[in-house]
């Protein structure tokens, strides 16, 4: 998606070769409009999957995950990063470490809300190593549920996150997949 | 707004006389479309105050936020609520006391995306003891930002979060607010 590219390369910043922050449309400001168009161009790439939920986790992705749910008319469900107290009953649960806060966390879904009748397309925000795609792709499959593919903003393909999903076919659409990247330089695939 | 207080009584539940789940539509699974007639109705209330931002705190309040931000064409700040390693820089800062996860969290938003000419509508999914509201209040303040408002979806009057800041003056505009509950039995204001 070319507005994607001229934005990451106009607004992102790269620290170091794998940090690459978005703060100014993503994952601190948001640009709902923005949002939109990207979540319609996801939701077009499915558009004939016979989708019926969008799986996401909190937080950054459910704004994405929202925008192509609208797009699609179906519900968004994003999974929960710990047990708070008002969460309760079956849970399909999943260990997933986030390199970016260095800490590894349980993300949850409640069995009331993805069943084996649902035809599930993951979304977020960022695919890197892929942890938190890898702990939805797991939910998926503990609810017996049928996974149509993953739908992600940006791709940071040089951090192989996807590699092994894409091997067993998991379908995977990025909006922009990053080859390489540096302060200054930023190589799209 | 009659929808929500229709979809509260439907699908919402009520544990003992203080927490209110509403999992099915906006907290774990959303209904985009739902949340998008939200967003234009909150907006709608705050059409004239010239309105130049939107803030609101991760998780769950930033699908609303967005809705507001996208009706109002504007961005939408989120504050995050840990300082992760890809956070840097100025910050403010507030430290807010969650009774439904029972810990402190420290919640901050970069001085980047908040500045003295903004006009900041803040809004959120629940008002409930009011002290995610004002951390938010206090981020806008450090800003040297002006506040128009907040725009909530659920307001537990009964647990009197909103008096305080009503009673200097902050507008506050809630989509649905809640005298009392129980188990079977929500009496709205």
């Amino acid at each position: 998606m070319q507005e994607l590219k001229n934005r990451i390369i106009s607004e992102g910043e790269v620290i170091g070769t794998h940090i690459l922050k978005v703060d100014s449309f993503l994952n601190h400001q948001i640009d709902p409009a923005f949002i939109m168009r990207m979540g319609q161009e996801l939701a077009r790439r499915f558009e004939s999957a016979g989708i019926t939920k969008i799986l996401t986790v909190e937080a950054s992705g459910i704004v994405v995950a929202t925008a192509v749910g609208l797009a699609l008319g179906v519900p968004v469900v994003f999974a929960k990063k710990k047990k708070a107290s008002t969460q309760q009953g079956d849970l399909y649960t999943a260990k997933v470490y986030s390199f970016t806060r260095q800490e590894a966390v349980d993300i949850s879904v409640s069995s009331r809300y993805l069943t084996p009748q649902d035809v599930v397309l993951i979304a977020d925000d960022f695919l890197a190593h892929g942890e938190a795609l890898k702990g939805l792709v797991s939910i998926v499959q503990q609810a017996g549920a049928t996974l149509a593919g993953a739908g992600i903003v940006i791709e940071k393909k040089f951090q192989r996150g996807a590699e092994d999903l894409r091997a067993v076919g998991v379908r995977i659409e990025s909006l922009a997949s990053i080859e390489s990247m540096q302060p200054g330089m930023i190589s799209f695939s």
